[in-house]
């Protein structure tokens, strides 16, 4: 929690996590300054979602692996790790999970609830589960499901986890081991997904690493350097029972499926305004994807406002700080806050 | 080789191969009808390179693992199989290679050099390596070198067979085993930046492939079953310590390199026509790309046609005979024969 619930819990905003984020949106722990929430940018007082007027709240989601109850939790039954017996969980789940948190916490109604990429398709169910409890919904770099593309890449890295060796069918913790083989090569494809080409080839090109080819299988070129960093960075901190569980989440996400396809029935039910935002080089989920869903308001005449930011950074544009992005997001909380803060 | 070489030898035409194929261009194997050539759509007596009026010759590059020496070959020194010991390979390599097999044939110049992807970078070596030697190149859905992005993707590949514990640090033939869950987490990899989105959309899109949903880490939906079934069938035959070395040769090819950067100095030596064919889904080399090359030879004045034809396919398309891509090559072939062809 950051900032102070008004009197009557009217400025609460419920911000939602994506892939590998957490609960830590901003500011830095006092024991370690060098460890920033996900969303530090954006988030803090005077910053575009201001916990000066605002009380942000960040979650973990169930089945996560940074303190959540999560598949390396020890199970009661048989006091040991869950493991593979932990359950599927879906962002419907999730968005149960956060209603109920906030039952406890006395929040009737979020004023608003925002979030990227997964965090946004939980924004995004939560107007359609719980729309009497939601005002706006800040929807980034969304979709309104995956595309067989976008699962493609999931089973991937899926594959490479489940058949590395250490994986022991999900059961790792008993044997002592990590799958960090397969970790290591599920986040560096959803690492190349993240950025845009664009983005990459102006960060990286075709540099060596070393000055000179060395024709060997070790790193050649900066982009490898990166993403091995990158990789090796990730599979030492994230589980990999929770990774397999983040991507089923992702594909299984379709709110259109219950009725026939049709997104524009799915979300008859939302009454929230919303602010929907795409990146133009994001290819992951496309600006195209974002449509649909603005469509879909439209169709049910909802509020909707949609901006398409030109940003070269890909997917990845909703964790940084483009001043015209941050200068939307910054307006619209402040139009929220002179209605909702007393 | 298909179709017989005229008197004075100059109606052949090379055909170089991409990635995963062979000399086995056209036809299929007296003893095995289902085993047919990777592009038999394209060659053979009446088709748009017709071996009734051309001598087509298909080569298996060196370091492969459909006959020529590779990495699975003996070792004269050891009398072991090379595995890590076999050297990485290069385009140049090969189209040196190639034009050793042409001294053997006695063929001074080849009528033309095609080939797409991979293929096409060989026929544009060619032109700079060898331009007295060849009359026409086809290069089809290639690039001037690959970008950050295509790089990163080979890294994930390779790291995937690298890390597999079967892999032996390359030596895995003397261990009896082959490093099969790596090379299928590759081979999905690059499958997928084959195919557009597109494709991938309106040839699977979400359809499931039991009807419903199971919530397992099983196959869920249809792109996942064809993605598995393409993994291991390709891990079934292909040897890992080629697949690298391939990877490998793509990463390097970058014939501006050594003229700092600059294309167009890099393809002066070339004299051949050029034919540059690019497809407006292939994300993996995009037909921007391929203006890159058409450039490049304007600036040298050089005879080039280009055609960017407008197939869903994605990068696949040059295998694929979609006909306004087949009439064009027809065409140009016809164009050659009427000159080269007593």
């Amino acid at each position: 929690m950051y900032g102070a619930l008004n009197a009557d819990k009217s400025n609460a905003v419920l911000v939602c996590h994506a892939l590998n984020a957490s609960h830590h949106v901003a500011g830095y722990y006092a024991d370690d300054r060098q460890n920033i929430g996900w969303w530090d940018n954006l988030i803090g007082p005077g910053k575009p979602l201001d916990t000066n007027r605002f009380c942000v709240i960040g979650v973990n989601n169930l089945g996560g692996c940074f303190g959540s109850t999560g598949p390396s939790s020890i199970n009661p039954a048989t006091r040991k790790p869950w493991g593979a017996d932990f359950p599927v969980v879906t962002v419907e789940d999730w968005v149960t999970t956060q209603a109920r948190l906030a039952d406890q916490l006395g929040i009737q109604r979020f004023a608003a609830i925002i979030g990227g990429s997964l965090g946004a398709m939980q924004a995004l169910s939560w107007t359609i589960q719980f729309p009497e409890r939601i005002g706006h919904a800040i929807v980034i770099a969304c979709a309104p499901n995956l595309s067989a593309q976008n699962i493609a890449f999931n089973e991937v890295a899926r594959l490479a986890i489940i058949t590395d060796p250490d994986f022991h069918a999900g059961h790792y913790y008993e044997h002592g081991v990590r799958p960090t083989r397969g970790l290591r090569v599920a986040r560096m494809v959803g690492h190349i997904t993240y950025l845009s080409d664009d983005e990459m080839a102006s960060k990286f090109g075709r540099q060596l690493r070393y000055g000179k080819l060395g024709y060997t299988f070790g790193v050649e070129f900066e982009i490898e350097s990166y993403l091995r960093h990158q990789a090796e960075k990730f599979s030492g901190y994230f589980d990999a029972n929770t990774y397999l569980r983040i991507t089923k989440a992702l594909d299984y996400f379709d709110p259109a499926a219950d009725h026939g396809g049709n997104l524009s029935l799915a979300l008859e039910p939302a009454t929230a305004s919303f602010l929907v935002i795409s990146f133009t080089t994001d290819w992951r989920f496309s600006p195209e994807r974002s449509r649909e869903i603005v469509k879909a308001l439209l169709d049910n005449r909802r509020d909707v406002a949609y901006a398409e930011i030109e940003a070269p950074h890909g997917h990845d544009a909703f964790l940084l700080d483009d001043p015209r992005y941050h200068r939307l997001i910054a307006a619209y909380f402040a139009r929220i806050a002179n209605r909702v803060v007393t």
